[in-house]
């Protein structure tokens, strides 16, 4: 009954509702404030004031059947003239509004991407680790997923490894920085690495291969790190963000794609991406929300309190002595497992009612994804059971 | 540069582009009071003042964090309780919460259904004239659209090939009652004879063969006229609403889809349908649009307007000597062409201004579609250019 492309991930899906269960399970057991879930990341820090306050304003002063009505597949004018506006003053770049398609978040915008791009057996690579998402929405133009395997040093991408899986059929890059499940950054210098290899990639097989930068984490950079704007350095980008976690609104599905005008065949590009929002059942990013961004574009949450978990996390479970690159941006910690086998440190962890991500399910054996982005107080309360975890392992 | 699929999508935009461009230099030309466009499907009724009410309510007593937030992928409890409870008290159903998953619009439920059960060369059967738009998304699944030609004496489906074109390989038909474009609401006894033949073919080919009913226009029903609700008379029929049009809310994109409990396998179907609302990008229908049906789900906008204009702009045309089947809901009005190529009938209409889509991008030439969600004064601003229109193929 259910289609074949399906069928793994109905099966797949009920491992994860068995930790759901689980996770459950034990908060019923030991009370909610006793069980410390750093599994998921969902956005703690409150909405900034003013995105509340620009919908009582949008409500009182626009007219409604705009606010909440149809407009261009590619959103509303204004809005992306805004937000080209507010991407020129941060990164020097040169947009108009015409480069810029609204989307239903970096997970829709990834998908109209790949949609308007996409030919069966069209190779993509990325680099480990990586968001597990990126497979289902490759598999799903028929593409395929070519995986670079993980630089435990550093957590920057391997370049020796990448330049050798290039082939002609090599259509996209995808690039998430700051990454998502490392908290990494990407330098300069990698990103500069990353395109020279793909000029000469580009030259080499005579076709275009396009730079996907997926950037939902863009903003959430730590100790004045800068995150490189990669339309700068190579033509062929596509940006994809979000304002999920910059606004702290992940529920409201609202982001952008930038389409530069230096990408080869940019107004063709556009117009399929365009129509790829509307097929795929998008048809626009959500309206109400667009609106919202016309004062908003700019606004972030207080980062200081993700800074504030991140520092005490990694200080502590570093004084414990496990192992981890100090993350420099996003809302996560990768840490090394103790054992080899991080699904028996899970297990392990669990036991202390703490609950994380193993690493495996970003193609990275053997580390744990502890996402940050919940309340210092439980992070507090947690610290006492990270400890005697450590325990198990360290001080053997 | 652009996949396969999407090239002819791209190509036909500039045809598009190029109509929409004329609209615009006669606005230009004549004034916008003397252009009579009667192209989009955009509701025009007032979004009711509740919903944003409710939006205000929302935001002064719910915690932001959980309005703008993550859900589960298939929506908020609550919402899709108070869902189910709706539709049951309107229609005499059984449902819970379990059997709706909340979707951006309706166009992205009929995706995650047809993404859920589709395999390459699966075929679809729908009835013509249709929203060409069905094409696209089986497209993108790799399935086969198949057309039952229109029934232009009444614009109920043709039974009799719809049986004969059902083969092992058709896996679902897409019903659209109110229709866009006829303005047709098909009858309980179509409805019947559809749900008794698809049974038989069921047992003949020994596998499921889904409805798939597209209800955006489901409130929209003149003179108390009754829309059967399918899956009382069928247990495999997925329900697919949008409230876009019953709160002319259409930007928002907010819907739903309805797996009853008695459709085969319809657990593992749910899950499908939820996850592949996860990885075609929309992750779950937009937070705050969906809290605010808790209070909205049972709104919807004053009905007497459009009434108004089926009733004047039917009575006007057929006054003139149009051959115009009297629509019964949505808000459409499907015209007879005067002279067998319909193209030629819309160039000569737009010599007066009149704007509206030819009947082959329904797959029903030798028709045209006026979509009379306009405002009444543009209505009446209009018939002495459709009488002068007339007159060029009527009195001659």
């Amino acid at each position: 009954m259910i289609s074949d492309k399906m069928k793994e991930l109905v099966k797949n899906n009920s491992v994860i509702r068995e930790m759901f269960e689980e996770g459950k399970a034990l908060s019923k057991k030991y009370g909610q404030e006793n069980v410390y879930d750093f599994s998921l990341g969902n956005p703690s820090i409150p909405v900034p004031e003013k995105v509340n306050d620009t919908i009582r304003e949008i409500l009182k002063n626009e007219d409604t059947l705009k606010v909440h009505g149809y407009m261009n597949n590619a959103g509303f004018e204004d809005v992306r003239e805004k937000i080209a506006e507010n991407i020129n003053n941060k990164f020097d770049t040169k947009f108009s509004g015409e480069n810029i398609v609204m989307c239903v978040g970096a997970a829709s915008g990834i998908n109209i991407i790949l949609k308007s791009i996409l030919n069966p057996s069209d190779e993509v690579i990325t680099f480990a680790p990586y968001f597990m998402e990126y497979k289902n929405y490759i598999n799903s133009y028929d593409g395929k997923l070519v995986e670079i395997s993980p630089n435990t040093k550093d957590f920057q991408p391997r370049l020796d490894e990448f330049e050798n899986k290039i082939t002609k059929n090599t259509k996209a890059v995808i690039i998430n920085t700051p990454n998502n499940p490392t908290g990494v950054i990407y330098s300069e210098e990698t990103i500069k690495e990353i395109c020279k290899i793909l000029e000469k990639k580009q030259t080499e097989y005579e076709k275009e291969i396009f730079i996907i930068s997926d950037e939902p984490y863009r903003e959430i950079a730590y100790d004045n790190n800068e995150v490189p704007y990669i339309t700068k350095y190579y033509n062929n980008t596509f940006v994809v963000y979000s304002y999920s976690k910059t606004l702290s609104i992940p529920g409201e599905r609202i982001g952008y794609v930038v389409i530069p005008s230096e990408m080869d065949d940019s107004k063709n590009i556009i117009t399929a991406i365009t129509i790829a929002n509307r097929i795929i059942g998008c048809v626009n990013a959500p309206s109400l929300m667009q609106r919202v961004l016309i004062e908003c574009a700019n606004e972030k949450v207080d980062l200081s309190m993700y800074d504030e978990n991140r520092k005490l996390l990694y200080n502590e479970l570093t004084n414990y002595g496990f192992e981890c690159i100090k993350p420099q941006g996003a809302f996560y910690l990768f840490l090394k497992s103790p054992i080899e086998n991080e699904l028996e440190f899970c297990k392990k962890a669990k036991e202390y009612n703490i609950l994380f991500v193993p690493g495996s399910s970003f193609a990275c054996k053997g580390y744990v994804r502890i996402a940050y982005c919940v309340s210092n107080e439980m992070i507090k309360r947690a610290l006492p059971a990270f400890k005697k975890l450590a325990e198990n392992y360290i001080n053997k």
